[in-house]
């Protein structure tokens, strides 16, 4: 017995709806260099340029709109140290709500302020010490707080897969569509649309080596939970792949294939130097792939999902330096 | 008597017509937290994100498809180290037509590396003893080429006018302009369009500190030439406003102001962390004008224009350091 999918085509429809004109229309860019070197039509959609500086803002604004008044009049709870944090941040203070985000307290500072700066709440737990889940349920329980996950919430995959229906909106059918996968909110909302509107297009994820989850789950036929190496794409260092993306991903996502941190850079070299694009290691991962010839793409039309710039400038110099170095 | 500009709104129309489906519609983009602390709406147009990084290939193009057939099968050249070189050789591969590029000795490798790699022929001078001017008209002669001037010809402001209408026709209707100023080309364009659009529009020049020929020249009443001092801004070192584009500038823009060093660097940090968008120091000098509080916009409608983006990632690295270091 198959159980139905968490997530249709249609709700990924009217989440675009909900979120139309807040969040923004990113633009799909294409270079010549870049098809000339990997012989493709290559699409780029730039999430980079979402608000909050990455695709997270679509999941975590459409999630709380839907909340009820009293959810939103008690406020949410979000836990995360990346890029989920400005968005439920973002997305609170634009829906007049009070949020409150769970961070380590070794969280770069700069993610820290950006959150607050939105107006949220930051609570600080200890990474090596704290339960994190436990700390958000009981957080949630004692102050009443409505948690906001980062993916595991159909209306945050709903969110998400906005960014596919526009990139295919703006750039016509794919025959494939390369989008990095962390926690696989991205990854299965992005899928379910391209399926979902030409059943032909291969939709394919990309991890880092590191954190390889996802794959190693699909060969396993179940989640598995693994040790997370260390990586420069810091929004992808999952130990366990979600428990309602997974079965997304295994329904309809036809490869997940993995790239290296020095292959990450290389992507990163050629968005900023040829795109003029700022863009974090993990939104980089889907290029990767495609630059490193990891995928055979061969004069076909490829849609590619840059999913986030949230890196520093000062954390931009050091990984150049240790490029090549 | 006053000579008629050399330059209309309806040549501008017949360029973007010209251009159209070749150079990139490049996005217009915004930011709340631009908006915010500006005290006004900006919106900034990405010529970053044109095709070889800069504006430049819009007026390159037009001029190029412009001339005889006669004219391209015996080839054009061009005179710069800088994006206009770029501009030139991918609208001449473009265009099936041979283009040969004069370039100082000590111009960036990269720049060379570009240029040739869009299919151009480099032939070098030496900045310190070669009269430019002489040896490129001498060239232009002894091979039969036809000269594409980086500014001072009317088909290329035509189409770097180009840039204000795509602004305004995505953005609406605009209070003030702000658009970086150089050889005078791309202002004299923008601002032909922005005033032949609404003649209320203010339109702004901006000028690095060091190379402020122009605000000179108006102070004058005429052209004058200056000792040009160092300044990041590479795109705008220039002794003198162009013949053609000065009458233009004087008639139509209301205000030239300039900017330090320091602010552009305040400008492109921001871009770069907030927009997640790679600009170049010149680039980013009407930005820099609108953050530093140079210009009154409170509460107005402001168009912004970002020029270019090619600057290396190992230059951007350096002038990070020395920024407040």
């Amino acid at each position: 017995v198959t159980e139905p999918l968490p997530l249709s085509l249609a709700d990924v429809r009217a989440a675009a709806e909900r979120i139309r004109g807040v969040a923004h229309r990113t633009p799909v860019v294409g270079s010549r260099t870049l098809d000339a070197r990997v012989g493709a039509r290559v699409l780029l959609k730039a999430e980079n340029l979402q608000r909050a500086g990455a695709f997270k803002f679509r999941g975590a604004y459409h999630c709380i709109s839907r909340l009820s008044e009293q959810e939103r009049a008690r406020g949410v709870l979000a836990s995360s140290s990346g890029n989920h944090a400005q968005a439920v941040a973002l997305a609170c203070s634009l829906l007049g709500c009070a949020a409150t985000v769970l961070m380590p307290t070794d969280a770069p500072p700069s993610k820290r302020r950006a959150t607050e700066g939105y107006g949220a709440t930051v609570v600080e737990f200890d990474r090596y010490c704290d339960d994190r889940e436990r700390l958000t349920q009981e957080r949630a329980e004692r102050d009443g707080l409505t948690i906001v996950h980062a993916y595991d919430d159909p209306r945050v995959m709903a969110g998400a897969g906005t960014t596919a229906l526009e990139l295919i909106e703006d750039a016509g059918p794919l025959d494939v569509l390369v989008v990095p996968l962390g926690g696989g909110g991205l990854l299965s909302g992005c899928a379910v649309v391209a399926k979902g509107l030409r059943a032909a297009t291969r939709v394919i994820g990309v991890e880092p080596q590191a954190s390889d989850d996802t794959l190693r789950s699909l060969a396993a036929g179940r989640r598995v939970t693994i040790e997370v190496g260390a990586t420069i794409a810091d929004g992808q260092q999952l130990a366990v792949p979600g428990r309602l993306t997974f079965p997304v991903v295994r329904a309809l996502v036809d490869r997940v294939v993995t790239v290296s941190d020095e292959q990450i850079l290389e992507a990163m070299a050629f968005l900023f130097e040829r795109m003029k694009l700022v863009v974090e290691p993990s939104g980089a991962t889907a290029l990767a792939a495609v630059l490193a010839g990891e995928l055979d793409v061969s004069g076909l039309r490829v849609g590619v999902v840059l999913s986030g710039g949230n890196v520093d400038s000062a954390r931009l110099v050091s990984l150049w330096k240790g490029r090549g170095g």
